[in-house]
């Protein structure tokens, strides 16, 4: 049995960006399953922008974190102790987990993880909740069809890169926006995006998404908010579909300080828009499907994935802060401990 | 057969509000029905919030007026003369017609008026397009279910007022926003609303919308956009739905001159909100089921409808003019001509 456990706690609710500040770190020893229970070595772990969300006080969809305990987060693991039928000594596992090095749980949303189907990792990324909330999205909420055209933002992330390409997989023509030219050329030439935009260089929002989608939107996957998205609003065509994913641009902003919101919601009349919010976590069946369909054709040169790991539970702070600011290249996680 | 033909012409495009500039007048002899046509003396004439977009050039759901052209709208109307089949001399009818004395018509749109069924300018309102657009909006969009709360915005106008009684006849919970505090008496006093709000002397909309929906909002009805839509938003309850109806406050502003959009919009995820954008004309089975449906609730004293009259074609444009500022209480029509 291992005998120290490594945390890293809410010390302070941030208000605005998140700071080194808002965490600790400290040792506890490792406590033995009761009956029922696993104890879990955590080997990866990922940060995810809906954390900042359960940063704050107060209701959401998801419970917030309590300051002075373990943030959580998506793990891939390793069983080293089970009183719980099911499971056992060496299996792997994923689920919602301590951010520590080990986790003990009651199984409740864990769930055993085939090693020989992918990296590991990838269960926290493309085979994760990251790309399961693509392939919701774009299904069930953008109700996406062949051929049409699908625009994304933050389209080099863990969400976005999945959901360009799974739109060129199902014949769709797919443009993206990323913060750099790095990115926007890793859409295009790496993940076979039919358009990309460096936000941060691109002059006319509107004018960039329309040279980027001549023939309109048909449906538009948001995880960004901003100028972007209120030019992608003013080129939906008729009919079209706005998937509701995140709005990382408003997590870090107090609500006295929120930006304004898109102009021009009138559009949404004349041309019949929808727009939807969602939550992954209520289409379970979806999220199978995914898992199936995404390993199926990662195996098949179908899909390409790019992570960026940070070594170390202690990095894992500014790991998640940098994700927040755009700082990573693809999926970001934490290397928590060596498989 | 009748000689005289006046008409209400377009001058000019508008920029910005819309001034009697913007209108011409004329006359012309009444031309007579060819082969298939019909020839329509107009009797009550509707002035709408859409029609400001028909005012600018370019692309629409539906065509831009011509300058120099007569202005068109709901008509009901009587046929003087018929060369088109299944229309006789005396029938009662209603279509888009020209905002004029006597119209000319090949018949496509025109549906025979019942006028037994309900004073005959009802069907420029409560049994027309704007009490269609109440019913379409809440069932196909808002998809209301017994019980719920509904919010809606210009809650006393053409569309509102038939939104708020649909509601309160399904069992609904409903409150709603208007300009006077008259306006907001009518609503409770004579439309049996549960609750109103006047958006003008209300101070801080989000504790207006929130003490009048204290369970917070299911289905929210937009007309206007604005702050009452930024505290709607953020007083949807899970799973709401928005139904985006009409942005009047938006419809005479340049694109530059555009206020900002409602903040706030990452609600929609957490929340899983949809908001949808709709065009009336689209969903003509329910439009025929409203006529039914309205016409006997009617009869049935379950409906109560209040009309401002503008007497003579001349009044058009300083009634349409006037609705698109808030200064008509109920249906704005014009009576053309006698009954």
């Amino acid at each position: 049995m291992p005998e120290i456990n490594r945390r890293v706690l809410l010390e302070s609710r941030p208000e605005g960006w998140v700071g080194l500040d808002n965490f600790a770190f400290d040792e506890m020893p490792v406590a033995e399953p009761g009956d029922g229970e696993l104890l879990v070595r955590n080997v990866f772990l990922s940060v995810d922008p809906y954390m900042r969300g359960r940063m704050n006080a107060g209701k959401s969809y998801i419970a917030p974190f309590e300051v002075g305990e373990p943030l959580q987060g998506g793990v891939v693991g390793q069983v080293v102790a089970s009183r719980r039928d099911g499971f056992g000594e060496g299996d792997w596992v994923s689920g919602m987990l301590g951010w520590e090095s080990y986790s003990l749980t009651d199984g409740e949303g864990v769930l055993k993880v085939d090693p020989d189907l992918a990296p590991l990792s990838y269960h926290l990324g493309i085979l994760g909740m990251p790309g399961m909330t693509a392939y919701v999205g774009l299904t069930a909420i953008g109700r996406l069809a062949l051929g049409e055209t699908v625009f994304v933002t933050a389209a080099s992330g863990a969400v976005g890169s999945v959901v360009g390409q799974i739109a060129k997989n199902m014949g769709c023509y797919v443009a993206g926006s990323a913060g750099s030219d790095a990115k926007v050329a890793f859409l295009t030439d790496e993940l076979g995006f039919d358009a990309g935009i460096n936000y941060k260089s691109a002059g006319s929002a509107g004018k960039a998404v329309r040279a980027a989608c001549p023939k309109g939107i048909d449906v538009h996957f948001e995880n960004v908010g901003g100028p972007i998205f209120e030019a992608a609003l003013f080129n939906m065509r008729q009919n079209g579909r706005i998937v509701l994913c995140g709005m990382i641009a408003d997590y870090n902003v107090e609500f006295s300080e929120l930006p304004p919101g898109p102009r021009g919601l009138f559009v949404m009349i004349g041309r019949s828009l929808s727009m939807q919010g969602f939550i992954v976590f209520h289409y379970p069946e979806l999220c199978r499907e995914w898992v199936i369909k995404g390993s199926k054709w990662l195996a098949e040169g179908k899909l390409r994935y790019r992570e960026s790991v940070a070594e170390g539970l202690d990095a894992a702070p500014a790991a998640f802060i940098g994700m927040l600011k755009g700082q990573n290249f693809g999926k970001q996680i934490v290397r928590i401990d060596e498989e």
